[in-house]
């Protein structure tokens, strides 16, 4: 099943969507908002379900499903907190700012509170008042569980993901280093973040959800050319089970709580840094570290930061080459 | 006036408080839940303003409030973020584990991004799985906000500030050094905190609310002792203006957002930390601090952080020595 939010208020009009994403249906006589559905999921998840199997059967009114009329899917959440599953990633991050990776990086999962009052439609731009702050993308894997108790398990928390879609967490990189070095993590640095078109339910996923990790290509474009095509599923240290039971051991998670995997990343062949794409490798899914792969085999960062005018997409594609989850396709604007 | 949530479903029902918090009318005509005021506050404030009147002339229904009942007034929010706006506890707590302050601390606000999804009613017990968790409290002052746009003026960012109120901003301190030293901030060591019975406008509060502060004693009471007595409106470095535009630098804010002061702590008339109300001083707003002063005076740390049974209570009174927000209550229990 895939759900979509269509723009309303502040919290869109809930519609399940179909497998190609072509066609939707209300589906606000089961619950008027995502939240709303999630709230109360034990009993609003089967009832879409049938929505969504009298929709494939073509059964029921339907309408167009246009993702430029897509909100968030949550618009606005309770709860978001970003890890740093991909530590091939936090290391080469790391190194661009001369930063030690410690051992325990590698067993204990880096996660930060993200805010989470206003989430981006996937068509909305980013605003970036002053160029200087450094604007990025990060393409990332989210996951959206119900009401999750704490002090539980990896295996129990893997029960509570409902659902899973995309992320384009922007990151404001020249605000970065002075906030971290106050020592309490990132306010100013992380502005909005934008969600994909939908979210997904683990079982239309098939084979690709897998072991707390989502499988396949993550593709990102950058002003029209391949920039990543790094696989979710390899290189990710930790699993959502674990992230999810990470960020639940002393508090807990209410419905709707948005968990991300930090940014994509794979290492090389060789083991080493991922090359670019034009280079023969899988690319990035932010530019930090294409900008840190670039002083390590040339020198120095060549890659500018995101300016307006600047467009990204980030989406992945199922075996017909068809976008999962939709498209989070955002230019960047001065404001 | 003054605004509380009493316990129904996941987000209360709205009532109108009397000033003496000792009646309350059901204000769900005008919005069901206090989320639902906010996010229409131009319209909803004045006719609240009306209930609030009509309760204070007894001219409509009327049930008795009682604390007990009320749930946090935003049993859950889509955005928590706690400044350090008294900078001498900052300076204090770093102290304690050995950290310089950095001089800017004294002109750029330190602040972190809390999480909102869960907020502990007046009465709810703190759970606490494991002792050597190092479990405090934390007395602030809280400002809720509407929808703030990104980039605006301290002075503007005032404005935008419609109710003010407590929170126990619960920590857990033997965990904070170690997250705090992998760069992203608090995570597990910031448990659900809990919020005073009810908020109450800023012209409801007359000249305690001044300048973007609250003044007067913020009273802390541990174990049926007093433990604080310090004043809000003294030494606090950065008023809720400067917090609220420091937060909404690179986003805008949604409705319902809680900004927290920090931790309340005063100086001593000697401009030394401060002295416990059994040696002649105003005592502090959490142990964190205490244990801080009593290394300074006697070598080491006496007081413990809290365990199961502990109590502790939060108020602050008006001229006739009554609860402006109610109180906060709560005892720790082991889970």
């Amino acid at each position: 099943m895939k759900l979509g939010s269509l723009k309303l208020g502040r919290d869109g009009r809930l519609v399940v969507v179909s497998h190609d994403l072509a066609w939707c249906a209300d589906a606000r006589h089961i619950a008027p908002t995502l939240q709303a559905a999630l709230d109360n999921w034990a009993e609003a998840a089967p009832r879409l379900e049938l929505l969504a199997t009298d929709l494939a059967h073509d059964a029921i009114p339907k309408e167009r499903f246009h993702e430029r009329d897509a909100d968030a899917p949550l618009p606005r959440a309770y709860q978001w907190a970003d890890g740093s599953a991909y530590v091939n990633h936090v290391k080469l991050v790391r190194q661009a700012r001369g930063a030690e990776l410690p051992e325990s990086f590698w067993t204990d999962p880096l996660m930060y509170q993200g805010a989470s009052d206003e989430m981006l439609a996937p068509r909305d731009p980013i605003p970036l008042a002053d160029e200087s702050w450094g604007c990025d993308l990060e393409a990332e894997v989210i996951v959206v569980t119900d009401d999750v108790p704490r002090g539980i398990s990896r295996e129990e928390a893997l029960e509570h993901i409902k659902l899973i879609g995309l992320v384009n967490d922007v990151s404001l990189r020249g605000l970065i280093p002075a906030e971290l070095a106050k020592g309490f993590g990132f306010l100013q640095s992380k502005p909005a973040s934008a969600l994909s078109p939908v979210l997904v339910t683990p079982d239309e996923l098939g084979e690709r959800w897998k072991d707390g990790k989502l499988h396949g290509p993550l593709m990102v474009d950058l002003n029209g050319e391949p920039f990543g095509r790094a696989d979710a599923g390899e290189d990710m240290t930790f699993d959502f089970g674990t992230l999810v039971a990470h960020l639940a051991k002393t508090r807990n998670l209410g419905a709707g709580s948005i968990v991300g995997s930090g940014t994509v990343s794979n290492r090389d062949t060789d083991g080493g840094p991922g090359k670019p794409i034009a280079r023969g490798g899988r690319g990035y899914s932010c530019l930090a570290e294409v900008r840190t792969v670039e002083t390590i085999l040339d020198g120095k960062a060549a890659t500018p930061f995101l300016k307006a005018g600047d467009s990204i997409r980030i989406w992945m594609e199922d075996e017909h080459g068809h976008a999962i989850f939709g498209t989070i396709e955002q230019t960047v604007v001065n404001g």
